[in-house]
């Protein structure tokens, strides 16, 4: 079989790197031109041919990122590749999985089922999945959802002395509850109310937190950043250690990432969305699957 | 048959009011709200079950209008909507309808294919065709290229003494000397040699303008302006009158409209993109269209 080729969509070039040297396959340069009007025009600069293909894009701030990605995928397929694939880290457009009012579009299926037009496999990290149990039932191709709690509890043994996991609501709790106990550590869940996209009230209940431990906030996703500051800010009455933050998908709106680091809290992600907190990889996790998926 | 609705995506208000009074149907408002992390949730602020929907989004800077566009059709399909149609008074991505390069992407094509799996039918005007002869070779639905030509004729008749057209290269030809036919006026093409996006160069050969004619530059498309300044200079040599540069589609790269005001030259273009330089309305061309299509 021919070695799998890797092509890295524009700001993914360090994990299509990294993917390579894991996996013994190759790099295509893209080069994805933008003309005045703002349009684009990728090109492949090596023949694929023959070859299975994993094309890296993380998909946050998905809108822009969209038609480049497609049009890449199309050219490869056209171009003679075997199976196209799509590694995404993050996976964008997984909140909108039913009508909360009437007429709203459901855009987490349209995405899907765009997606799975367009590639015929997905490696992602821990998709927000909220009442859809698994990306099976929107996802028409194989769709594989990778764990990164193992990493991060690797993370936090090796940096965090006696942690105190915490979890910012009730859908956090199954898989804070995997980490803590993958670090013999306790944790507990807050209570979070959402009033808007950047109102939150979250409540302690009767936590009171031991003297001498760190506290580490944990979340899937960072974007607002409003639940972690309420809960940061929680915390600090709570305990005499500055607290962690640690988020699997650092998305960070606008102004976010600066807002907690202003709280004096530590930011620590995952590296499915590049950036400066960016500190633990998944890189072995995507890697692995990888190889088993083009297998 | 239950009324047309219309339904418009941010930005085109204007004109899907306007199409709504001339074909006597309903606009269905529309509710874009973007999270703090760049995504969109649209929703229909109105019933559509049974009822025809056009759609209007014009798709000049496409990317980033592609998956609202197509979030809100699925929607409306969803929700019962008997037909979804685009009205798209520019469509995008036409240029790249050949691999010019080893490796490049039909962007399309592939677009094409996009939009036709979206929507049930198009309606757009004068689409910037090159090699690809009609639209139904790429899109797979009816899309109907309507003509603006007869518009611009009727704008030239009314609002310029003496017009003398002027193509800039044999592309414009066709329909160059259609416009200056209807107005009974003479016309030139000039020679155009692209040497990238940005550089051009254009010759005259021997052309010479008669000292009373007003010199009406005429272009389907203006974008990064570059070939529309070089033409203006070049005119400027042969004519004491102002040019007005006349085009259907005013695309305008960042900065590209204000640098042609800058050579004191006129611009007008059509109103299938809004902007300051809209002043020839081709609404009723588009309303006609779309009362034959959801007919």
């Amino acid at each position: 079989m021919s070695p799998p080729l890797f092509i890295s969509m524009p700001g993914n070039e360090a994990l299509a790197a990294r993917l390579v040297v894991r996996s013994g396959g190759f790099l295509v340069p893209l080069d994805v031109h933008t003309f005045p009007d703002g349009e684009v025009r990728p090109r492949l600069m090596q023949d694929v041919a023959g070859h299975s293909i994993a094309l890296v894009c993380t998909l946050d701030r998905p809108n822009e990122k969209f038609l480049p990605l497609v049009f890449t995928a199309a050219a490869a397929r056209e171009l003679g590749a075997r199976k196209v694939g799509l590694v995404a880290p993050y996976l964008g457009y997984m909140r909108q999985d039913k009508r909360f009012h009437p007429g709203e579009a459901l855009t987490s299926r349209t995405f899907a089922a765009l997606i799975s037009g367009a590639f015929d496999w997905l490696v992602t990290v821990d998709p927000h999945l909220h009442r859809t149990p698994s990306l099976a039932e929107i996802y028409s191709i194989p769709a594989l959802a990778l764990h990164a709690g193992p990493v991060l509890s690797e993370w936090v043994k090796a940096n965090v002395p006696r942690p105190f996991f915490i979890g910012p609501d009730e859908e956090s709790r199954q898989w804070v509850a995997d980490v803590a106990k993958q670090c013999s550590a306790p944790f507990a869940i807050l209570h979070k109310e959402r009033r808007g996209d950047r109102t939150i009230g979250i409540a302690a209940g009767d936590l009171s937190l031991p003297d001498d431990v760190t506290p580490v906030l944990l979340d899937d996703i960072v974007s607002s950043g409003g639940t972690v500051i309420e809960t940061i800010h929680l915390i600090k009455g709570l305990s005499r250690h500055a607290p962690i933050v640690l988020a699997i998908h650092g998305v960070f709106a606008k102004g976010a990432e600066q807002a907690i680091r202003d709280t004096g809290a530590a930011l620590v992600t995952s590296n499915t969305i590049p950036g400066r907190a960016a500190a633990v990889e998944v890189d072995r996790l995507i890697a692995s699957a990888i190889a088993d998926i083009m297998r």
